[in-house]
């Protein structure tokens, strides 16, 4: 009989087995905890770092709270994988981001555990909000509990939330996981006193509390704490903090990872909170894990790894990512016109705005999680005739979508937009998918919509981006290696609203926008084994159409498919508004067009999510067959159903 | 020879004219100035007390900065007349807000004055400091200066846009425009005595200046002092304000109509500042019009009224406002379902939110300017089983679109999104249209999408809100009255993806999607008159479709015409895609989309925007014509070319 490594953790089926264990237990569960998260994320890759910062706090909130009634909701979520351990998911770690396993975020079809998914930062606080009224109201629905980040809570949209949180007043609990600053061990030491407080005084005593104490520490240990404390009052004098003239109780800061801190903490807050209340935890990203605490990044997000000595697996690609392509352009581009700037909202490194910041620091702006002022910084900088490049993942660039219509594009500003992760991007899944770009951002005037269908193209697109001074423009590629096509000395200003044909056949016409266009390719050579002649053209512009290209290829074609790695009513639809209102579908034209289906798709590889969403080159084959093959038959497509 | 009533603003030709004036005379300019805006206003209609309150602001900003290459960049515009008045646009005062006129807020187009137009709130900071940006690096621009109100500080937005000023210190004026509070004698008197010291005093000292003025006061000078201080600041004890915090220089309160505050200070922060200063000036919304400062609204928005009396010209409507029409009839379904809340953002009286208020008070949430969480707490109130309304104008909606996507509709929450404003809004012009609603919320999976063609589908739409559980849905309809139809005794719930059949006929289909049907039946009576036999449908849904009635409508008709109050990529591009993916296209179809044209369309009465937008009853007549007179003859829209 072997003995399990992990006791402690094998009598939680749920959190209810929690609530039955003294605090020395659930201190090693949190070690099992850790324990399997690393030896989980080793095998799956994902957000290491995030999830090994909140092992004690998920066991210690999961212990001290009633969920599922009570509501516990993960900013972000995708340091949820302690939680998913002691909920039930525990055996399915191994599936993390994988097809048909566990998202790698919270989410409510996944789990009771689970009442508001997350992916995007900064909704926790909004959303818990909802419920804690939904409570007040007679719904059945308990404590409301929000875990944001440091970086989380610095948004826009979280200021907004405990703005009015605060006014509500209502009873609430936000836990600030702030990883920002190491637990040096006077702030630990500090704050293992202040919970001893807390166990005993009431809570409007606990602040004076921590100030007396703070002020009594000697000046090394008092700069820790204020440091802490500074995060989140904007006061270093201890006097008042922001959260509180929000109307919150502010409680901290607290060592996030000392379970004698956190128990009797969240126990004391729980049982006497009236109102709002904000436990400011101090955590370490990577904690517990020796290679992720000292790796620069604490692995934020890793690649499958060798436990014992922390080595990631790398994958060796073909060719440059798109982004590193991208960063590259724009660099180089930069050399040679002083007037580039780039704009990230915190994605320095997931943007390629980080290869322009190693060569021209001064001219590029990270702005933090602050997408709506990211776009309208830009527009400003543009009026003042600078070139800024806004560079944002398509699915954040939602957070800005009235600051692009109304400050760019109405007053024509020209915002060059580099939209990163366009399509489906693989094991982040729906929340991060860019879907809906190409329609939100083609709908409106004065905006120039371009995607890139290899990274060669995207390089094009970078120059036309500087070039084009006359209004805005965007550029959207995907996520991951480009093609391996031949790279050029330097981008070539593409000419605006042109297409590109590929190759010129008769029956059938691709009409491709984007990065699906290899698919498309390897569909023609498809068909050309049946003897079906293909035309291939690549429209590079969802805005302006290439209106000539489009009407000759309607013209001389008995079918015309337009392909495009996005949602409804994009470029599939700029097309057919074009092909109706000019009368060019008067008297018939097969025409279908392909794109993501009208659903949500679940993680996947993006091969297997191209598949999931009928994209592949035989669902082209297909339709192109049936097309093609007798004029009558028409096989209506069977996706989004 | 009359004499001037302006004889000192008779010689303002441009801001340069007020920097060889004295204060004095500045003073008079002001005063002069507040006539002017009264006696344009009277006869235009607008935004009467925004304007009058920053009379005295927008002189001395003019006297002391160097604008237009100093950037004045006023938040949301509408306080902008007293500068359109200084910045040569005087004698087009009376044309404000009308077709061919002066738009009702700042312009680039307009006037080199008009460094960054608005009309959305809180963007001021974002731009003004992208204008910084552009100065440091060497662009031709001088200071920027955002001037912002209470209300739109306290918006995500510009937390971000402070957050990043801060951070980056460079040298930025923010003037807090305060009206929430009015200014009673003692604070005042304070800001009289720290004017003062602020022209003789470096700006670090000014603060410490301020609060010992501050403590030295008699308790109920203090209390205003502070009451004024604790807007920005978050501390009542005076020491450190939220905007120290994030990096910026506090200077005030003072008083915002003192020219000899307001000078002063504004001279010593020009001189002096090196990083971002925020000057906090208390003003009166309306001030200096007693009809106005006595108005319980303070005259935000008037009609034409009698400049004596005050008395506004009242239009007499012939049929309620849509707006009136939903919160009316979502009162009434308050009344029966306990769990429906309803949610504005800063809006209760433009979305008919008050009218559930006025029932209900703790059922309906106004969150303030702040639609991303607006949308999330919504979510989250969805999740506990409650019913949330969610009533934002279209163009509002922008702002919380990643919060519709990835909080609502991907987990497919049942929040009610109640969308006023949509299409074309008159006076308010193209920063205020709803072009983009359909097409940005139809691309969503899980979304519901209605339009209503009258004020009684309108409480229809609102019963199958109430009805719809299942998931999000949203219904659109526009600003301003309804025609006049037999209102029902109740909504009732339509069924969902069903369109109408208004008439049958056999020639040319019109197939409807929202309030353009009357215009659309008005067209079908010029039609019948020429003898074309027309089909009138109501499509209601734009998703999910009506597919049987649109394929039924296509096979049965010559000509099939859709009809929206939105831009391309809404609700006819998601027929296009139906019709053509089903192969309803192939033998040939004269289908028309008649959509919003692809550009910006200025102020004007809604009606004559829509002739703007050859979306008259006459356009479509023509239209429809030239699809049935001759069957090879087909007439290119003109539209938006």
């Amino acid at each position: 009989m072997t003995h399990s490594l992990t006791p402690n953790l094998d009598r939680v089926a749920g959190p209810s087995d929690l609530r039955n264990m003294d605090d020395a237990t659930l201190t090693a569960v949190a070690h099992e905890v850790r324990s399997e998260v690393i030896s989980a994320v080793s095998q799956t890759g994902g957000h290491l770092g995030s999830s090994l910062g909140v092992v004690e706090l998920a066991v210690a909130i999961h212990a001290v709270f009633n969920t599922p009634m009570d509501k516990l909701i993960w900013d972000v979520g995708h340091q949820c994988y302690p939680h998913k351990i002691l909920t039930g998911r525990r055996d399915r770690m191994t599936t993390l981001r994988q097809k048909d396993g566990l998202s790698g975020f919270t989410k409510r079809s996944e789990s009771e555990f689970d009442p508001f998914g997350a992916a995007h930062s900064s909704t926790s606080i909004s959303a818990a909000l909802g419920f804690a009224v939904g409570r007040d109201m007679g719904r059945p629905t308990g404590d409301a509990i929000a875990v944001i980040g440091d970086g989380s809570i610095s948004a826009g949209m979280a200021y907004e939330a405990m703005n009015n949180a605060g006014h509500e007043g209502r009873r609430l609990f936000v836990i600030l996981n702030d990883n920002e600053m190491s637990i040096a061990p006077p702030v630990g030491a500090m704050s293992s006193y202040l919970s001893r407080m807390y166990a005993n005084e009431p809570l409007a005593k606990m602040k004076s509390l921590a100030e007396g104490f703070e002020a009594a520490l000697p000046p090394p240990m008092r700069e820790g704490a204020k440091r802490a404390r500074q995060l989140v009052t904007g006061n270093l004098q201890g006097s008042g903090t922001l959260f509180e003239e929000l109307g919150f109780e502010y409680i901290g800061p607290i060592n996030g990872h000392d379970m004698g801190q956190l128990l009797p903490v969240l126990r004391a807050a729980r049982a006497r909170a009236t109102g709002p209340v904000l436990i400011h935890c101090c955590t370490v990203k990577g904690k517990g894990y020796a290679p992720a605490e000292n790796s620069a990044d604490k692995y934020h997000g890793v690649s499958k790894f060798d436990v014992e000595s922390g080595t990631q697996a790398k994958s060796k690609p073909n060719a440059p990512s798109y982004t590193k392509v991208f960063g590259d352009t724009l660099t180089d581009e930069a050399a040679r016109d002083p007037n580039i700037v780039g704009i990230t909202a915190a994605m320095p490194g997931g943007t390629g705005i980080d290869i322009l910041a190693k060569r021209f620091p001064s001219r590029v702006f990270d702005v933090g999680i602050a997408e709506q002022h990211a776009v309208t910084f830009a527009a400003g900088m543009a009026a003042s005739g600078l070139k800024p490049f806004c560079a944002i993942y398509s699915t954040f660039l939602q957070r800005g979508y009235d600051q692009v219509v109304h400050d760019v594009a109405l007053q024509n500003l020209p915002v060059r937009f580099a939209i990163d992760r366009a399509g489906l991007v693989g094991a982040d899944g729906a929340t991060h998918a860019g879907a809906f770009d190409v329609g939100y951002l083609a709908a409106l005037p004065n905006m120039t919509v371009m995607a890139a269908a290899d990274e060669a193209e995207l390089m094009h697109m970078v120059a036309t981006a500087v070039a084009h001074d006359s209004g805005p423009i965007a550029f959207r590629y995907p996520r991951g290696s480009g093609n391996g096509v031949q790279m050029p000395e330097r981008g070539e200003v593409l000419e605006i609203g042109k297409g590109r044909v590929i190759q010129e056949g008769s029956d059938v016409a691709f009409l491709s926008f984007g990065a699906h266009l290899a698919e498309v390719e390897a569909a023609a050579r498809l068909l050309e084994k049946d003897g079906v002649s293909v035309t291939i053209a690549d429209a590079r512009f969802a805005k302006p159409l290439d209106i000539e290209l489009i009407l000759r290829l309607a013209r001389t074609h008995d079918a015309l498919i337009t392909i495009e790695q996005g949602a409804r009513g994009g470029f599939g639809a700029m097309v057919l508004h074009e092909l109706a209102d000019r009368g060019a579908l008067d008297q018939g034209l097969k025409i279908r067009t392909v794109t993501l289906p009208d659903r949500f798709i679940d993680q996947a590889s993006p091969d297997e999510m191209y598949a999931d969403a009928c994209m592949t080159r035989f669902d082209l084959y297909k339709m192109a067959v049936a097309l093609t093959s007798s004029d009558g038959k028409v096989v209506p497509l069977t996706k989004g159903a």
